[in-house]
């Protein structure tokens, strides 16, 4: 951020009385301009042994497979947000069942929430943003070619879950440390949500 | 939103190309400026059959009481948000021990996460925006005086789950109609998640 969003002028980062954290100050019209995480909602899309999952057609990761998520946008809730980006990416019908995974990625102030989901019909195909859709056991899924961390830890949980025959929450946290690899950090409190 | 952060040139509304819905965008510089929803965190910090709330020090709703929550902050968990919010508000320290709630509040684009918390003591204190804190059990609780639809709803979970000796997470929406009157949607998979 360079500039008052409020009156153009330029704006200056600094700790604002009352705060403990540096913001983007405009010194003419003294707006405060805040900055929070975005929350990305997706759907784990069930059939029968087998989850949906999507190529991307976009960067990043553009050719790599994916749950279908997005980022949620205003004036909607969660599971609207992962409904649409179901519908979006796979042009497939949910019925959502539960809210599955919500894993932090503080490294890049984002959230993701991730809901089980059953698929109610196999008319699915790909939206504008993916080269192609389909139905993938856990054998079959190509573990080495999904797009981001946080897709496949879900995908982790989730066929873990189904062997052991029990589904429930997991919140987490992925985090990157100095040498750019990422561990999982589960949370105290999984595992004592049952 | 009236100029650009990136070039301080003024932005219009318009809907971009191989997009659905209208943006803040600049026809200088060419950003789109997106906007999304934010995450409130916070605790329902309980010792024994009560909880802990603090009286509101500062706008809106200043004098009205409320469980520790703010805003998540970019580089930080949703948990480390509800852990800070209810250090700066209430001094207090907890044990987080669950996700409680998840409420949608789609007319102002927030999204509340509550957590169940224990208190590790009784020292606690007013912080800087609150007046008071004190611990209240459900017959105690100034239910006509409570400052956000959000925290009446939560402590109404609360304490009915109390009741019955078994706690879980609930998902729900708040929606404002047209009378500006509000009324809770529990979504389906609410209690399917046990």
């Amino acid at each position: 951020m360079k500039f008052c969003s409020q009156c153009g002028e330029p704006v200056i980062s600094k700790v604002p009385d009352d705060d403990n954290r540096p913001r983007f100050v405009c010194e003419s019209c003294h707006t405060i301009h805040y900055e929070n995480p975005k929350i990305v909602a997706g759907c784990i899309p069930a059939w029968e042994d087998k989850v949906l999952l999507c190529r991307r057609a976009i960067e990043p990761r553009r050719g790599l497979w994916t749950l279908p998520a997005g980022f949620m946008e205003n004036d909607e809730t969660v599971q609207e947000a992962a409904l649409r980006e179901t519908q979006e990416e796979a042009n497939a019908h949910v019925q959502l069942l539960e809210l599955y995974t919500l894993l932090n990625l503080p490294h890049v102030s984002q959230v993701y929430m991730m809901f089980r989901s059953q698929l109610k019909d196999l008319d699915f195909s790909p939206g504008n943003e993916s080269l192609e859709t389909r139905l993938f056991s856990r054998e079959e899924i190509p573990w080495n070619e999904i797009a981001f961390k946080t897709i496949e830890q879900t995908l982790t949980f989730y066929f873990d879950d189904l062997e052991k025959g029990h589904f429930r929450f997991h919140l987490g946290d992925i985090i990157r440390n100095s040498e750019a690899t990422f561990f999982i950090r589960h949370s105290p409190q999984t595992g004592e949500n049952e």
